[in-house]
């Protein structure tokens, strides 16, 4: 197999971020609706306006660099992020195990920082590499997204600690 | 179905949490053999045995608290942690993609932050959750993998910024 360079590796896993942020977006209305905290529901709700913007941003990559995502012509296996599929099916899990409503917020807040740390490794490894590749554009616009990762998953954890978990373990 | 409590949440993600570290200790020496830079593999070989210590302590919590850890007796597969099987999976896809030896080190360094990432939402939830019911001995076994997994990906972090990531780009 030919050696291949960091701009393969670079391609990748923006292929990669590319489905996780698409399957996200039909993950977080799940959640959303889910969620009986009305503070945690608009979170998600805002959260989902945020991730289609991500998305935006991932597909202005592709074109400033000229890469071709896959999945925008319709994912294939090979494609999809199994990572984030993982993630998805867990807090699915969460949905199903029957749980308090309080109790089931707090469930959906760790399965939702899950991914949020999940896409915080991912986009700071990105913007990293975007950085040693001189991709300018898309170091600056990664570097927009993982801003907004960090700031949703600082969110949870204060709404987790502010409200969620103090009812649910009264439960 | 009935409604269930804060511990069910506790125990459903105790149990998660077992088997993604189960898992990892399988998937590290795979990592480990893969890098080509001996910092990292020398890292990686630490963290098997950091992970080995980490599934130790989530016996011992289970032990105290009497939570069966199903997994303890042959993983099934509504035990297995679902996130943790499609992390190592993208590690694996690092390793396929037939990169370059520093371009492929600094890939296992993102996979492997991934991980880290993960691990770092899992045990600031359970963490918390353990001081909010009161399980102070979990509380502290947790909090001491917390930090673990904290330094593992700072670690990841200087080695990827001083070495990895300048020798990939020069490829």
């Amino acid at each position: 197999m030919a050696s291949k360079s960091m701009h393969d590796l670079f391609v990748d896993q923006l292929q990669d971020a590319y489905s996780a942020e698409t399957q996200l977006t039909k993950a977080l209305p799940q959640m959303a609706k889910a969620a009986t905290n009305p503070e945690l529901r608009a979170g998600f709700q805002q959260h989902l306006t945020e991730t289609e913007g991500q998305v935006k941003r991932l597909e202005q990559i592709a074109k400033e660099l000229n890469i071709k995502m896959t999945s925008m012509m319709g994912m294939s296996a090979a494609n999809t992020c199994e990572a984030m599929e993982g993630l998805i099916a867990e807090g699915q899990e969460v949905m199903g195990l029957g749980l308090d409503g309080d109790v089931q917020d707090a469930g959906l807040i760790a399965a939702a920082q899950k991914v949020e740390h999940y896409e915080i490794a991912m986009y700071g490894c990105l913007c990293t590499w975007a950085k040693r590749l001189g991709y300018s554009t898309a170091q600056t616009l990664l570097h927009q997204t993982l801003e907004e990762e960090k700031r949703t998953d600082e969110k949870l954890t204060r709404l987790a600690e502010s409200q969620v978990n103090r009812q649910a373990a009264a439960k």
